[in-house]
């Protein structure tokens, strides 16, 4: 791929926020060379020196305000509990023409507090690039993470076409698949797929941690079966994911409702020994799997 | 390490099922050279057929009666729900001497359908290797299945220590790290680090599977963060786990009994807003995950 011999999207791209995510969207917007300068800003002194100490932009700043000034591109790639502030420092600095964008999992939350601040003649695209690894900070990212992977803009009504073009571009020379849908679709699909399944995990984990302590040390030496999925998907981090179900409320806990019941119907084959309907559903799973594993999920 | 110079463990290993564990212990035991002959039996002519095709064994039979018959070692792996009917017909053609062993995840229900058919003079001593892949049958299988991970034995009341460390040392030398304990035990553990994740994987899959279907299409595509691991937990043979829920019952109810309380706790921490309590559970779930990376058990 010539990546190199394209001409970069952005003049000065800002990334707010440099944890998994915005470290690696800072690598690879660098390796496919997308933007001319990049700069990064986190409010953690202890991140900043980690990300100057591993060269992660041109130039690295405390300041989102400082940060978006004269860029063409602004990423918030923080927890969405931080967007309206973030938004107020970020919004009045936009440049004309500039885009706005983020990476968090929740878009109508990130309309809600990112669109009031914009500057007018600015651009904002939410995205949310579904990538990620159970690891957090600076040096847990790299530039591959988005390869391959989905990338979900959810354009509020009124957006102009070539700006989320833009956006869809950026994320396709980073090497995703791009989609775009609305904000509230996008909330209910990855209730189910991302959020509920979270949820699930942190809970399986903690009734361990709430186990008589000699089961609870063997049930980590024996995690190898089952376990230790759920422990992976539980590493996350926890502002992040707090973040996610207040803001997802709604849709979290209809799906949860959901599952509540199809737990209940699981639970009364088991209690009643009716291994026929354990069977049904659970060859009905390994269907669902191969739509998965087809799509190139796995 | 001169695994060929040791002397062969056994004379004649007989494996009882060549699915995903029986055609990994047929291979595993082969390559390091702990029985002289292997003889594999399977019901199904087409895994017979495949497991020729594949050369598992020195000799493939149908007849488990056969396949014991002259064997210091049987091996069972085949679903619980087969072991009575299974011992019934192994039990009476085992030598002097002879070991029974088998691979599976309940072990009350193992001994209670194993034990009363031995023939005097045979031993009885029940293992479960935990390690496994969603993949099933003589094909899915392959040595290195076992490498580093733990073998518990569940030797019933009595048990001759030479016969349990026999088997303690095949299961060493194909690379496990085998611990004992009682069976009751081993079935509490068992159900809350594999048998309630496997339910829960099962579950929210099927959740997905009883979505609307333009919802349900999406869900499939964009599986990437959290719920694709799931489908992977939830792709496990249906009759295995099947057995495995019919027959640890009570141990599994109680642990789901204890999830049950931990989900509505986070929900209604979600319901009400309360992100405190959500960033608490959050930040303990990890410590957990951290004992597992540190059991070496990622």
């Amino acid at each position: 791929m010539k990546r190199a011999a394209k001409t970069p999207l952005f003049r000065r791209a800002a990334i707010i926020g440099l944890g998994l995510i915005g470290s690696s969207l800072a690598r690879a917007l660098r390796r496919a060379r997308v933007a001319r300068t990049i700069v990064a800003c986190d409010t953690s002194a202890a991140v900043r020196a980690k990300a100057k100490q591993l060269r992660l932009a041109d130039s690295i700043v405390a300041d989102p305000g400082t940060a978006a000034t004269g860029a063409d591109l602004v990423a918030i790639c923080t927890p969405i509990s931080s967007y309206a502030a973030l938004a107020a420092a970020v919004g009045p600095k936009l440049a004309k023409g500039a885009i706005l964008t983020d990476v968090g999992s929740v878009k109508r939350a990130a309309i809600r507090d990112l669109a009031p601040h914009l500057r007018k003649g600015a651009h904002l695209v939410p995205g949310h690039p579904i990538a990620g690894t159970e690891n957090s900070g600076p040096e847990a990212g790299f530039a591959a993470l988005f390869d391959q992977r989905w990338c979900i803009l959810t354009p509020p009504a009124g957006a102009k076409p070539a700006a989320v073009g833009r956006v869809a571009e950026m994320w396709g020379r980073l090497g995703m698949k791009v989609a775009t849908m609305d904000a509230e679709h996008h909330d209910r699909v990855l209730a189910i797929t991302s959020h509920v399944p979270h949820l699930i995990a942190y809970t399986i984990v903690n009734t361990v941690a709430d186990l008589e302590s000699h089961l609870k040390g063997e049930v980590v030496k024996y995690a190898a079966s089952g376990f230790r999925d759920f422990t992976r998907v539980a590493a996350s981090d926890p502002v992040m994911w707090r973040d996610i179900f207040l803001e997802n409320r709604d849709a979290v806990l209809e799906m949860l409702g959901r599952l509540y019941e199809d737990i209940a119907l699981l639970q009364k084959a088991i209690r009643l020994g009716d291994g026929e309907t354990l069977h049904r559903v659970f060859s009905r799973s390994r269907q669902i799997r191969r739509g998965v594993v087809q799509a190139k999920q796995d």
